[in-house]
């Protein structure tokens, strides 16, 4: 903490610092969590070290696979190295089973599974609630072109294909999650990769046995601790070796 | 066992028996294990109760996604009821790191990260020793065509992103596995779907950490018990619920 590094951004979850070299930047998970557009806050003690190790785990998961993301190693509890994309101004939604605003919009039951996984995406913009968009928007206004959106859908894809695989693997149903997309250049050529986080906060996490929530909308929903509900999936997933108390502030960082 | 039902194929590991209903198949898993070609033969005890579950498991997951497959429902612990498909006569196999043939045919060290998941193919044909085959091959001996072998390609790397996930999450490295791909109708419009079975027979599962093999390799090699090491994958993947005196043959059937 008290870092001399540069700040480049505070975000509600993170904080974005200066990397130690060009094209890198240091992320830094923080324990404030936000719902409702920022309406509902709290700062819930060990969050954000779990969601560094989790985000980490994913990354790493999906590099074994070849699905390029910014990812480059972890530094600390805390903090992890990204390389630096220029974000395209999206959250890009995959979907297998309805919940929160799928649900509301169209009337479906949460838990309800769709027909095939749904790929959505709303406009990065929290003064306008990040609304959702349709393609026609995205081009029109140009925050990504025909090419991105082919891209971008594969890259879903194959996170959710991953994804999914991963919580089968321990018992958990991937209800729906969300990526950001971000663009680096090798020289002249662009590509797209996987940016920000994935993490408890940024998916819907069933059990599959209870369809007990194991995600953020514990928090967002009252529903008990949601260090519990993140442990539990790191837990499983084996990624804490060590029991709860390794994420007591006292030992952060 | 001793089925009135009428038997139309015995292969090395198992039996194909007609089905309740047109268009269904019985598939029932035998303890027998070959390799090189069935020059090296066993019978082990409790590995068909493994593969009928684990097979169940994987297609299972894959039905979740939307990668179709023959699965229909497990009927007991060494039957399954499937769907009847005409097999395109191709091993398809993925493969993430280096192992077995490739290692042998391109002086590759087993273990060996593949600079991208490669697929390949060989020709169903045992008095051949299933030999490997470009795509030129099959497209000119009509095995299958353009479109069925982008379809195939598809649908195999689908496969491994998902299988890829589900290893991961319980700490196992996937390196390589074969599927079978079969036709299927559904009025004038063919399908292609997964078939015959996913199971340690038929990948190379190394243990993330210690790379202790967890696959038929255990028995390709004398690396100790074949049940042992489909057991811990199992157990891994909270297939098996009770301890491993389910797989005792007096409990079979
Ligand atoms: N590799 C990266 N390079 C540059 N920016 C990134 C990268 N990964 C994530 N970001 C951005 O860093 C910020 C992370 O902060 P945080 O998630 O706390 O923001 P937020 O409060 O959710 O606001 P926002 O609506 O901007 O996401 C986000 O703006 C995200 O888009
Ligand atoms: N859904 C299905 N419909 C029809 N045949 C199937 C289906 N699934 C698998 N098969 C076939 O059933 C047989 C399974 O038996 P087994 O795997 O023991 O054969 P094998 O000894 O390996 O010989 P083969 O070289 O034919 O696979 C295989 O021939 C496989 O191609
Ligand atoms: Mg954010
Ligand atoms: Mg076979």
């Amino acid at each position: 903490m008290a870092p001399r590094r540069k700040k480049i951004y505070e975000g509600k979850a993170k904080v974005l610092y200066e990397g130690p070299e060009p094209g890198t930047l240091v992320q830094y998970f923080k324990d404030d969590a936000t719902a409702f557009n920022a309406q509902k806050k709290a700062t819930i003690e060990g969050k954000g070290v779990l969601n560094n190790r989790l985000s980490e785990y994913f990354m790493t998961g999906l590099t074994n696979i070849g699905v390029p993301n910014h990812f480059i190693r972890r530094l600390n509890m805390r903090e992890q190295l990204i390389r630096q994309v220029e974000i395209v101004p999206l959250e890009v939604i995959v979907r297998n089973f309805a919940a929160g605003s799928i649900s509301k919009r169209l009337g479906l039951d949460e838990g309800t599974p769709l027909p095939r996984p749904i790929v959505e995406y709303s406009y990065k913009n929290d003064a306008l609630g990040d609304p959702l968009v349709p393609e026609e928007y995205i081009i029109a206004f140009g925050w990504a072109n025909q090419q991105d959106l082919d891209d971008i859908v594969s890259l879903a894809l194959r996170v959710n294909d991953f994804l999914s695989g991963v919580f089968y693997g321990v018992g958990i149903k991937l209800i729906d999650f969300k990526i950001e997309i971000g663009r680096v250049w090798d020289g002249d050529f662009m590509r797209l990769i996987v940016a920000d986080e994935i993490s408890p906060d940024s998916c819907r996490l069933w059990d599959i046995k209870t369809n007990q929530k194991l995600d953020k909308d514990v928090f967002r929903r009252d529903l008990g601790s949601l260090t519990d509900a993140y442990s539990e999936v790191a837990r499983r997933l084996g990624v804490l070796p060590t029991n709860a108390t390794n994420i007591k502030p006292t030992l952060i960082n």
